[in-house]
């Protein structure tokens, strides 16, 4: 499954029309996370490793992606489920949706999901799920920041169509340089965060698009994107 | 109107009766940030360099400045608007306010208000306005911690001066060091922070406001503040 | 009381019956933080110094415990009381309960405190708090993320004790190692933050109690813990 999910993120990367990814699923869960079967003593190191591997592999494909990710979330969303969550660009979830960490539970510590976890809502809310394992609601997810939206499950696909049809009325590498330097910059300090995106600025002004965008907003009439990289 | 914002923060600093600042506007929007006309071709890099310096000199100053800046927001605070408010050390929005990045619109990604913003509110709801330009309300803004209260438009202005006039009633130097510590602190490691903190507690409790208050307190009567740096 | 305190925290540390500790008030202050008689000037620099010493000392071991501490909050909690629930793993609070940091109004602003307020809860409501020293509601906490959870103040110790009591159905040194990694990886970058807990996964698979809980889950039983540190 992570194999599959890394090869359909990357597969059309350098096409111009890709320029959303919508990660959804089937059936009443989200994502239940590791198969644990495979963390048995018989799979041995070497396997339980390259499994890790292939999960820090996938949530760091989505943030150097140069088109934002939305994961949809309608149902349960458990342990690397949650960390997909919240490894995301953006998260909309119906109001049925659940997120948990219950590694606990099976005595194994949901500390890779803690990364992204951790990152997305406050530390006592984090604990709190890592501690227990107990579930959070998505109105919950929503006031801690796990998920930027929170919808009726009827409404949920038309309300993540609506956010992706926005974004594809916009120039991808605009878009591509936007995405790039927010995860950049927000791992920096104040002052080197406002020295690189400034560079950023006068960068994104001299592309095609943004050249052309602002000359669309002073004639006053719609921009029309190049896409181009230049 | 950076120049003339900047020249309005600064003038007065020394002045010991100068205790708190509020920045509003007049009309139904906040700030819509920079003024799109300046980014045109004509007006050349180096124009386009000073003005984003321009903005990063303010956003810092309101920073570095030994007094608090309050937002008193009512209405539309977007793109550098939006940094703005971010930027704040407080911020109070009337019900009716909205917040948003829409740079992305005109093909000029909010990637300097993205640091502000970035910092303010959950990775998720930033993306999810940058990406998208849409805005959020005022109790969203709320929740997610971009402004520290709402009220109704009528009471915006009471509201402000009710935390503007208790800032006043506390001694400036106990204000300007803990103001300038908060900054500090807030990115180094835990360890670091609190090895600073307490070193700045133990100055705090040398100065002489420090020491009258201590003294007020323990004879049960009102401090008198000297507002003396010493 | 921060001796007394930090000597009830430690002195079973070591002993594996000991899964979660909870810290508790009785009558309406949760903690108002330090008595501020022993600042006077006559109490001298090196016996302030001992002070916050002793505080951050008992802030650092809280984070450091191999257990989860749980601040059971039903009342008012005010600066370094404040710092206690914002220093704490996992907080609950009654409906009734106050958060505040009014150092300010007696001269001696609450440096230490806000290194674990703003760590908890966003910038603006932090210097807020901070500059005016008035009081936030419980409700305001949860949605800030000063604490993780808000009940009536009848259900409080119900409430608590469930968190408490799913924490002891855990593994001890499987809750040790997730907690002690958490802290860790939380102040890295995100790339050493997977890399780090990469590592801590495949350690907890070979624990005897994570081999213990794959293995329960493959079988469809419950999992008996040795709570062996091997």
């Amino acid at each position: 499954m992570l194999q599959s999910l890394q090869k359909d993120l990357v597969h059309e990367v350098d096409d111009k029309d890709l320029r959303v990814i919508v990660i959804a699923a089937n059936g009443p869960v989200f994502s239940s996370g590791h198969n644990l079967k495979e963390f048995t003593v018989v799979h041995g190191k070497t396997n339980h490793a390259d499994v890790f591997d292939a999960c820090i592999k996938l949530m760091t494909t989505i943030q150097t992606l140069p088109v934002p990710v939305i994961a949809q979330v309608n149902g349960l969303a458990t342990a690397a489920g949650c960390q997909l969550v919240a490894g995301c660009d953006i998260a909309i979830a119906s109001e049925k949706s659940k997120f948990a960490t219950p590694g606990v539970n099976v005595g194994l510590f949901c500390s890779t999901p803690a990364v992204a976890l951790g990152r997305a809502v406050p530390k006592k809310v984090a604990l709190e799920m890592l501690f227990t394992g107990e579930p959070i609601s998505a109105h919950e997810a929503l006031m801690h920041g796990l998920v930027s939206k929170v919808v009726s499950e009827e409404n949920l696909e038309a309300e993540t169509m609506k956010i992706a049809h926005k974004i594809c009325q916009a120039s991808r590498p605009v878009i591509a340089l936007g995405k790039a330097t927010f995860y950049k910059q927000i791992s920096q300090s104040l002052e080197d965060a406002y020295r690189l995106t400034s560079q950023v600025m006068l960068q994104n002004l001299e592309l095609k698009d943004g050249q052309e965008g602002i000359e669309a907003f002073t004639q006053k009439r719609k921009p029309v994107w190049t896409n181009s990289l230049e």
